[in-house]
């Protein structure tokens, strides 16, 4: 997907964009001293802003909060102008009721008092145990220092403090020149963070990510792009329905790099066109990290299904196999048990005939026309050595294709989640 | 559900009902001469047969040959007249295209001349490694060893012959009398032995069962009184749409406890509706053995759902829960983790408000009115220690339950299949 028009900025982040300053602090929402918990980041001036959030029917107290102050003037769609996005982790504020309601606007009057802006213009993001009401002391500790550390380096911070079972903090950040697209001399910029470790299954742990850019782009405009950039990056980890109940993908555009008083970036244009493919690598980029640090994984396995008769026969498919345990088990063994992923495709409710299917692992072909293929078990064995696992899975039953992204199933998952709140 | 009508068998199984004979030997599909590996069910004389199979695109050779024969005179339905059935272990016989269709053919052939019956009256499954030429040697040397050793005392062995990661054989037998249903001094029998162990999630390995009866009924009635029990049990335990390759499960009904020239039970009776009741029990009983024998599971989990607004929202919200990873986990874990419930209960697609969910577990109330109940954790955790969990839902939303049985995500499953074919 990466084109010559787009740069990857070595250690780029959520701070990359001009008008965006962040950091992270210990505020106290988990008991360890040298853990992070609290990030900020803040805009120079309120702007453009639009979020993607869970499905789900338990959904946390916070996302309500940022639904309804996102409420663009287009009905159900999340956008509008804002300063600051504040997220803590350790505590989901998640089934808490009105007491969480209540607190997820006090969180974000402590934050928008320590910032001097009005609370309407503070998202509050939350990710952690479900259940615990969130400490108002935490806040009240950390927004004033999280708001003197404010820095245009402090993206990485903010991403660390983000983190809950995830093992590295996931940032990246592409650029692109103006001198093509009508902003001569402009340097524009994408960068953001993300956290989600337990993308290993369907009910996975939360994902939030904060993305910012400092090309100009109007709030209805930057939804319309975020939606289609997480459809076939996030979404494509885990289905809108598999949500957990805090997911939550929040794009800000300060316009920094561009000239004062110029035109924001028109849909349909090529500046947009580049822009949207700037925020797909970063939002891809950002949504294999996820896969890659699957809790207890040791690699990230891409499903690629082709030949499906449609769209959403090659998402069943591919999805299918990415969330099949007995798969997941079988690449962390090495095993190139390509029958449980026909089993997968055989349960997905695809259009296809057996007869038709075609299986490359690690592009040794395995399976033939639904019937097994001799294959060298040796050279498949040392393919599995490889981090990063390819399926390739031809249906055989028209034109239609997509990539899962997921990780491998480990001894490691089951130790993570079978003490994780104990 | 158990009613004064019903007696358990002691030791009870797939010959506890007359009219039937069975044996279990090692034919060599697999490496261990001390596994028995073929298994044989042989009705005195031809009679009423019913099955239901995978829905799986990928349905393994045998389904297809037993799916055919076992076409009534009403369309798509499976039922027929029949001798016997076969069920080999290691080799499930699946994605082997035409010549995988002949060797189901084959092994037909093999055991009809065994028995001194036509191909035609014996039903062949098969049930392990996927993509696999099935090897006819062994068809050709155990057949004849299987038949030789029928039995009324057979049952177990056979039982014992259709086990892949199952630790246990699975049987169970009721019984009923005819006295009040009008067929005075009879005693009827329902009985039955299954095999499944991966049915810990979703893409479980294969299911299959075996049910005989020596009550009167006739192929189409039984194949809908099977269609019914399969419905509140085995497909409990996994939805239709996830079968595995070879899923199969058959019922025959013999007649043989009812006098000669006697009516068939007539559905409507009272007759009909104790045998289904009996069915059922038999039913339930092996899938909630087969849940208890997950691979790797040390708990059986009921999860029951009620105050759904319908039946196929108690359905996926129950299956949701049951299917979820992080609930298994936390499960094995003893963490009365109800979150990850909610969580679940919240992606199910299942229409209800979080203000209106409670949830318990072994009894203990944790969430009421969608909020965290105080509870004693001390109390929990002694509750774990119970080999059966139960995880009671209430969605507030209507008057719709179910339940659906699972069981615990452990570390031995990892190993089980993180290393199956190797």
């Amino acid at each position: 997907m990466r084109t010559a028009s787009l740069s990857v900025i070595e250690d780029g982040g959520v701070t990359t964009a001009s008008g965006f300053r962040a950091s992270g602090v210990h505020a106290g929402f988990r008991m360890n001293p040298h853990r992070l918990d609290l990030a900020l980041v803040v805009a120079d001036e309120p702007c453009a802003t639009a979020g993607v959030f869970t499905q789900n029917v338990f959904c946390a107290a916070p996302v309500r909060r940022n639904r309804r102050l996102l409420e663009g003037s287009v009905q159900g769609q999340c956008f509008g102008m804002m300063r600051a996005v504040v997220v803590n982790s350790g505590n989901a504020n998640a089934a808490t009721g009105e007491a969480g309601l209540a607190a997820a606007e006090e969180a974000g009057q402590i934050v928008a008092d320590a910032l001097g802006c009005p609370p309407d213009e503070v998202l509050v993001s939350s990710t952690g145990v479900i259940g615990v009401p969130l400490s108002m002391e935490a806040f009240q500790t950390g927004a004033p220092a999280a708001a003197s550390l404010l820095a245009r380096s402090g993206g990485h911070d903010a991403a660390c403090a983000i983190m809950t079972t995830d093992t590295r903090s996931k940032e990246c950040a592409v650029s692109f020149m103006g001198d093509s697209i009508g902003y001569e001399g402009c340097t524009f910029a994408v960068g953001g963070m993300a956290k989600g470790s337990g993308m290993i299954m369907p009910d996975m742990a939360t994902m939030i990510s904060v993305i910012t850019t400092d090309a100009p782009v109007k709030p209805y405009d930057l939804r319309q792009a975020l939606k289609r950039a997480t459809d076939v990056s996030f979404n494509k980890v885990t289905v809108d329905s598999d949500t957990s109940t805090n997911d939550t993908c929040i794009l800000m555009a300060s316009g920094a790099a561009a000239p004062e008083g110029s035109q924001p970036f028109e849909p349909g244009s090529r500046a947009f066109a580049l822009f949207e493919e700037a925020l797909e690598q970063v939002c891809v980029d950002l949504a294999r990290q996820m896969a890659k640090d699957g809790e207890g994984a040791t690699k990230l396995v891409d499903v690629h299904v082709r030949g499906a008769k449609t769209d959403a026969d090659a998402d069943a498919a591919a999805r299918t196999v990415a969330n099949s345990p007995l798969v997941k088990t079988a690449i962390a063994g090495h095993d190139a048990n390509w029958g449980r992923i026909a089993a997968a495709l055989g349960r997905s409710g695809a259009e296809f005939r057996q007869e038709d299917v075609s299986i490359s692992i690690m592009g040794i072909p395995v399976c033939e026309k639904g019937l097994a293929l001799a294959f060298d078990e040796d050279a498949a064995l040392a393919a599995f050595e490889d981090a990063e696992i390819a399926i390739d899975v031809d249906l055989g039953a028209g034109e239609a294709e997509t990539t899962v992204w997921t990780c491998d199933l480990t001894h490691d998952y089951i130790t993570i989640n079978g003490d994780y709140r104990t």
